[in-house]
C-alpha cells in the first residue's frame, strides 16, 4: 500500500558524478541490489547518521571515513538485502574491506569511500558477492540513471522515491536531486532510511554539514511510521562543485540553497511516509501555540505515534476523543485543556478542550475520507509551531511486519 | 482474543462492604452497566488517578472528594459505556450531581461519594438513566457478587478479571479482593483502566495511600498494551476495618500486607495485559544490569512498545534484530552494545551485542511458539532491574480499534 501517486521524476544528470548499479544476489533475486556513486575529485560530502546505540558497521566506518577524509569522498557503495548490523568485529572488517576494494581499483585512500547497507540485521555479508557486485557496478558507471540507482537500494518500499529541483543562483542554474529508500522503522532521529541528495553546486565541506543538518531537522527528523529507529539510517548530501558556488551562512546564495534543499528533503521525507508500510493515509500533524519546540513536538509525536489514533485513521474515523487523550498524555507541563482546539483540515472538532458545539460528525468524516489531510492542534499558550508527518496503522502493516524479516 | 485461561475466582465476601449492580442502558443493551460499592462508616479509601491533562470530570471530582473527605468514602459509583470525559462544566456538574443523588438518599456528604466512568469520550451522560440506574443499584446492594460487579464495569474486555488473596496477620485472616477492567489504551501511568481493590483489614488513611502507591508502581504502572493513557484511569484501595489492623510503614504487618497487595495488583495488572485488545501473546520484558531504574525502564518500554517487535511477537518470529534495534534507540547514555545480552526465556539469542554463536533459530522459535514467555535483557553496566508486561500487535488489534469507538 502507499498513499496517492508518485511519479519518479525525470532526474537530470549532474556534472561531476556517475552512478552504477549491479545485481549481486545478496538477498533478492532478479533485481539490482548494489549502487555505486562516483564523485569527482572536487566534490564535497556531508552526512547524518542514525543515533541508535547499535549503529551498524557501515555507519561506524562511514562516520570515521567522513571525518578523516574531511568530506573528500570519491565513492559511496550501497547494498540492499543485508544491513551488516550487529555483526561485531567481522562486520566492521567487511565494511572496511568493501572500501579498500574500491580504493585499490581507483588509486584513492579507503577513507574516501563511504559504505552503506540496508536489510536484514545480524547476518554477515557475503563478501564474494559484494566484491563481484561492486566490480559489476564499477563497469556500469554511467551518468544519470537515478531510477536504477533508487531501485537498487529499495527493500520493502513499494515504489521508487525521487525528487529533483532546479534553482537559479547568481544567474546560474543549480540542480538538486534526491532519492530515498525506507518504509518501515521510520521515526524521528532517522529511520531504516537511506537518502542520497546531490547537487552540482560548489559548497565547501564546512558549509555543507550545517546545511544538511538544518534540512534534516525539518524533514527526515519529522516523520513517523512506527516509531522505530534503525541501526543503519543515513542521509548524505554531495556537492560536485560544477555549478554556482554557495557562500557561507548568511549569504544570499546560502539562503536560497538552504530553502530549496529543505523543501526537497521535506518532499522526499513525505514520500517515505506516503510509502509507509501498509499506509492508506498521509497525515500532517501540525501543533501551534506551544511555548517552545519541545512541547510542540511532544504533542505532535504523541498524536502521530498513538496506535489508537493510527487505527482510527485507518478506519477514517474522526475520533477526536483519541486525539485529545494523546494531547493529554504528551507530557506538557501545566497544559490547560480548556484552551486546546483541534482541527481536521478547516473543520474545528474540539473547542476549548471539548467537542465543538457546531461540529457534526459528517464534517469530520468528509475530511477523514480523503487519503491526505491535516490534524491541527492549537495549544494557545505560546508562539511556537512544529509539524510532523505520519500514516495510519492498517492490517497490511501487521501483515508486512509479521511476515517480513527485518 | 486473550492469552491463556483466567477463571474468575470465588471471591469471599468482605465484612463492611456491599456491592450492587444495575442495567441502565447507558450504551450497552441487555447487560449491567452500573456498579455501586458501599463501605461502612469506619472504612478508609485511597486512590491513584490518571495523569492525563484531559482528566475526565469524574476523575477531577473524585480527586477533590477524596481529599476533602480525608479518605472517609462511603460509596463508589461506577458506570460503563460513557467516560464523561471532555465534557466541560456540564460533565463536571453531572459527576457532582451523581454523588449528590447518592448522598441525599443516605444522609451523608456528597464528598463521601467517588464517581467513576469508562467508555466513549466526549458525550454527555444521560443523567436520567444514571439516576434510575443508581437507584436500582442501591436496591440491589448485597454482600459479595464480585463477578456481577466486574461485569458491570467491563467495556472491550473479553473476560472478567478478578484476584483474591488471604493472608494471616497476627493470627487473623485478612482478605484482599481485586477486580479490574481495561484492555486497550493501556500504558505506564495508568490506562483506560479501572481497578478496585478491597480488604477487610483496618488501615488508616495516611497508611493506605503509600501502600497503594507502592503497589501501583510495580503493577499497573508497568504494563503496556498500546502506549495510550486514558482520561479516566483509576485504581482504588478500600479497607473496611473489620479484620486485623495494619500498622504504619516499617511494622511487620505493613510489610506482610504490602507484599500481598503488590502481588495481587501484579496479578490483576497482568490479567489486564493477557486480555489486551487482540492479544495472542503475554510477554514479560525484564531488563537487568542497568545503572538505575530509569534506564532499565527506558529499555523495557522501548521493547514493550515497539510496533515492529509487537508484530514479530504476533508472528512468533524470534527476530532478535528488532529487539537489539529497540534497545539501541531507547536513549541510554553511553550504552556499550558489546556488553548487551538478550535471552528468550533461557535461550541466549544475543551475546555481547551480536547473535549468539551457539544460538540456532529453532531454539528461539520453540520459546516464541508459547503464548507466554520472557524477553530478558542484560545491560551489564549496573545493579538495577525492572520488569514490564506487554502483548503482541495482531490483526485483531487493528480490527478492534478501527471499529470500536472509544
Amino acid at each position: 500500500m502507499s498513499v496517492g501517486e508518485h511519479l519518479f521524476p525525470n532526474m537530470p544528470a549532474l556534472a561531476g558524478m556517475r552512478l552504477g548499479t549491479a545485481a549481486a544476489a545478496i538477498k533478492y533475486r532478479d533485481r539490482k541490489d548494489i549502487l555505486l556513486i562516483e564523485l569527482n575529485a572536487d566534490a564535497t560530502t556531508a552526512a547524518v547518521f542514525t543515533k541508535n546505540a547499535f549503529a551498524a558497521a557501515p555507519v561506524l566506518v562511514g562516520r570515521e571515513h567522513l571525518a578523516t577524509s574531511q568530506g573528500k569522498i570519491r565513492y559511496l557503495l550501497i547494498n540492499s538485502g543485508n544491513a551488516n548490523a550487529c555483526t561485531g568485529d567481522r562486520g566492521r572488517a567487511d565494511a572496511i574491506a568493501s572500501c579498500q576494494h574500491i580504493a585499490a581499483a581507483h588509486d584513492i585512500s579507503p577513507n574516501q569511500v563511504l559504505p552503506f547497507s540496508t536489510g536484514v540485521v545480524g547476518e554477515l555479508l557475503n563478501m564474494e558477492k559484494i566484491r563481484a557486485g561492486t566490480d559489476a557496478a564499477i563497469r556500469d558507471l554511467g551518468t544519470s540513471d537515478w531510477l536504477a540507482a533508487e531501485k537498487a537500494i529499495m527493500t520493502t518500499d513499494t515504489r521508487p522515491k525521487g525528487v529533483t529541483k532546479t534553482i537559479e543562483i547568481n544567474g546560474t542554474a543549480v540542480t538538486i536531486n534526491g532519492i530515498a529508500k525506507g518504509s518501515g522503522m521510520i521515526k524521528p532521529n532517522m529511520a531504516t532510511m537511506l537518502a542520497y541528495v546531490a547537487t552540482d553546486a560548489a559548497i565547501d565541506a564546512e558549509t555543507l554539514q550545517p546545511l544538511l543538518n538544518a534540512a534534516n531537522q525539518r524533514s527526515f527528523n519529522r516523520i513517523v511510521i512506527d516509531g522505530d529507529t534503525s541501526t543503519n539510517d543515513a542521509l548524505v548530501l554531495m556537492a560536485t562543485g560544477k555549478s554556482a558556488t554557495i557562500g557561507p551562512e548568511g549569504s544570499d546564495s546560502y539562503s536560497l540553497f538552504a530553502t530549496a534543499l529543505t523543501e526537497l528533503c521535506e518532499s522526499l521525507a513525505c514520500e517515505v511516509v506516503r510509502d509507509g508500510e501498509g499506509a492508506t493515509k498521509f497525515v500532517t500533524v501540525e501543533v501551534n501555540g506551544g511555548v517552545n519546540a519541545d512541547e510542540c513536538l511532544k504533542v505532535a509525536y504523541a498524536v502521530a505515534q498513538s496506535p489508537l489514533i493510527k487505527t482510527a485513521l485507518f478506519a477514517s474515523d474522526p475520533n477526536w476523543g483519541r486525539i485529545v487523550v494523546a494531547i493529554g498524555y504528551a507530557g506538557v507541563d501545566g497544559l490547560n485543556p480548556e484552551r486546546v482546539n483541534v482541527f481536521l483540515d478547516q473543520v474545528r472538532i474540539v473547542h476549548n478542550g471539548g467537542r465543538d458545539a457546531q461540529y457534526e460528525e459528517a464534517m469530520g468524516q468528509e475530511v477523514m475520507n480523503q487519503d491526505a489531510f491535516t490534524i491541527r492542534i492549537e495549544l494557545n499558550r505560546g508562539e511556537c509551531s512544529e509539524t510532523v508527518w505520519t500514516t495510519d496503522f492498517s492490517h497490511d502493516y501487521v501483515t508486512i511486519n509479521a511476515e517480513y524479516r527485518t
